[in-house]
């Protein structure tokens, strides 16, 4: 009876919103104008008894007055009102509904009888629920989106090949407004919630074929079914990088994940064998997993675990080594013969070890041409650039990114520093490189690309 | 016959620039600039037989033709003029040279010999030295600044309690450019390179003693002598707060610190027992060393490792309470009695454990008046900020401040976000307040904190 294909939630000719309000800052208000904000092509139907219009757009008093076939229903009503208004959603054949109302598992014994009464009635009716306790669907493609946060205060990021499925709500929108900032380009950001009826495994089921997702990000508390899950994330990772992050790793973050979503947060170890099983690149907190997005969305996989760096200064060049080794990379000096081309090249007092010391007396060329001659023996580069030296032009920034194309191999950009390096740091990213403004986030995002061959 | 009073470094009456040039962009002529924009307050005698003046001011063929006292030269020649300078300096009766000039160890067998003969100079005329290789000294307090790096390129931090001592120039000029973008207040950033003579311990020495500095930083990449470094350390430590860093933890980042100063980095279990006989607060990477300039320079330590955390997003909040277990911080609950005057104050849909969840439909007060009940039991709180809820004021920045001041523990931001957070972050710092954009930043903040009563 149910609806395996869940690909109408991201593509839906009309949807309605039930408990619909011209209120402006009331939940459902915002939902109304992040569909308009965003572009959505169909029909939207705002639903409430209390309205005759909502924003010059008629008003129904119930689903089920909407002459119209509806796709989806957005319920923005109280928790204790959600049953009935279901009713009428089913009544009008809806084929999926997105539960944004919180109030359920997680706020206590009621709450979880509501959850149950709402997984019986998906069952029955066959229709699909998302959420409740969610913020649903931001897609750029279908131009989706009932986000309920202002986009004032959270940006929605521009289009792209990145996907991020996630449980929580707070870590879809904070990473929204991240890669926003960071100029990352997403295709969709899921949040379901409390998961009664759709989660981690028909998304994974669904952007498997999706084309528009090049990589995918999950974040997940707790899982509904391990086999399912397994089973999906291994046809995912068949066709593109999936990265993954298991919050409530430890008994604190356990007992936190399980109060706000109500869910049960299995051992830490079983999800990290279940993602290796399905060729999932873990990540270990909210940093890696931007840091993944980051590198995943910009550069090649990395081939092996060989790590070369280059510096312009050997204190914090040695720091990239150090953090290089705490993450797992292997940081082995070049060949002998390499290393003589580059002595050659280079003045007396540079170091043509790994790391390549240019020092302070560095040029452009000196970055471009260290790096052109040695990453033959490399899978990734880590490229510091302080950019202190006086003879170092914006000009690297482009020849940088294009050794980088022609090399085919992932090259990471170290920056640290203040308002020069920043700037400079964007320019990097507008050229297509991957930035990082220390030495452990380089180190750790290389790691991550060198995952995807080992995992 | 050597002078163990380094003091005179910080508070040269007169300097003299040997191998001063008129040529914008050439190392000595950054020196004169950075000195005088600081507003050094002394005599500048630039020293160059080529030149009868440099920018206006009167050049001396040699060091021994300045009429008036000397009490550091600085020397910015190339390695193989610097013995026969160092010949001048001493007849002068120069209390100490600063050698910024590179080309010595760190560049092969005959830099070895040219700092073996500097060291014996040192010995035999009392001459105190300062590098080869290095930066010198920048001091917001007496007005030293010679630093060879420009200021468009690597801006001056203002003045503050922190100081930090580097055997890295390249550690010490980003780190510089970091603390002045983060608006983190500096005492003293010290620079001594390939270390012929002074080092760590001496500066450690003056600075346990040096009134205007309240924290201090070291970087380590190798120790002179560490039965002498343990006892300076130690005297610092029983008066401020030291935290310090040994690069080259692994194999990799040894051989690059080696070629670097060309100092042998030794086993890094032993630094590691030497900070904590010290009581030396030890930090892990670069990343952490900027954690520890910001919590340390703006917060009372903790006095335990008891960290309470309070979100308005859960999935947010159990990343911090991951993190923080990661670092070995205590996550645990409040007692029943305090959660009870919790629930009372908030909302049936809060979590009222650690972390505490306001939710979504969080207010400014909710912040504050979790804080404040819940703090008596707790010797740190994380505090996460996720602006989305409309509900949210910017009157929160002020508000959380003044609780922070009036408990008298430390109270660490983490606000994750885009652009709205980024400008929110920036007023959180003028109020005092330590801010940090990830989970895994705030709770590694939290337990150098910790540490602090720990070591």
């Amino acid at each position: 009876m149910k609806n395996n294909d869940i690909s109408f939630f991201f593509n839906p000719k009309s949807v309605a919103i039930i408990g619909a309000s011209p209120v402006a800052g009331k939940l459902s208000h915002v939902i109304m104008n992040s569909l308009k904000d965003i572009g959505y092509p169909g029909a939207i139907y705002p639903v409430n008894p209390k309205y005759k219009s909502i924003d010059a757009v008629e008003c129904y008093h119930s689903a089920t007055d909407i002459k119209a076939d509806v796709d989806v229903a957005i319920l923005c009503i109280p928790a204790n009102g959600v049953l009935k208004a279901m009713d009428d959603v089913i009544k009008k054949k809806v084929k999926g509904a997105i539960i944004v109302s919180a109030g359920f598992k997680e706020a206590g014994h009621e709450g979880v009888e509501l959850e149950e009464k709402l997984k019986k009635i998906s069952r029955e009716a066959g229709i699909r629920i998302m959420g409740p306790n969610c913020l649903g669907i931001f897609d750029n493609i279908s131009k989706i989106d009932t986000f309920f946060i202002l986009r004032e205060r959270v940006r929605r990021p521009s289009l792209g090949g990145l996907t991020i499925l996630s449980q929580s709500g707070s870590f879809a929108g904070t990473i929204m407004d991240e890669l926003s900032a960071e100029g990352l380009g997403v295709a969709k950001i899921v949040n379901y919630g409390n998961r009664v009826d759709v989660g981690e495994s028909d998304c994974l089921e669904y952007i498997a074929e999706d084309k528009s997702t090049k990589v995918v990000g999950l974040y997940m508390e707790s899982v509904d079914d391990g086999k399912r899950f397994i089973e999906a994330a291994k046809r995912c990772t068949q066709k593109k990088p999936v990265f993954a992050i298991k919050v409530g790793r430890h008994e604190a973050g356990m007992s936190a994940a399980k109060s706000h979503t109500g869910a049960i947060a299995g051992r830490y170890e079983i999800y990290s064998a279940a993602f290796k099983k399905a060729g999932i690149i873990e990540v270990k907190g909210y940093s890696e997993f931007l840091d993944a997005c980051k590198v995943l969305s910009k550069q090649y996989p990395a081939e092996g675990k060989m790590v070369l760096i280059v510096t312009d200064g050997g204190g914090m060049g040695a720091s990239v080594a150090d953090a290089c080794s705490d993450f797992g990379l292997i940081v082995a000096e070049p060949s002998q013969k390499i290393k003589e081309i580059l002595a050659s090249k280079l003045p007396p007092f540079c170091a043509v070890g790994n790391p390549i010391d240019l020092t302070g007396s560095v040029t452009d060329d000196d970055y471009v041409m260290a790096l052109r001659e040695t990453m033959i023996e490399y899978d990734a580069a880590i490229i510091m650039v302080l950019w202190g030296p006086p003879t170092l032009t914006d000009k690297l920034i482009g020849m940088l990114a294009d050794a980088a194309a022609e090399l085919k191999k992932p090259v990471i950009i170290c920056s640290p520093g203040g308002e020069y390096s920043h700037k400079r740091n964007k320019m990097f990213e507008e050229a297509g490189l991957p930035v990082f403004s220390s030495p452990e986030e380089a180190a750790r995002a290389a790691a991550v690309l060198a995952k995807t061959t080992h995992s």
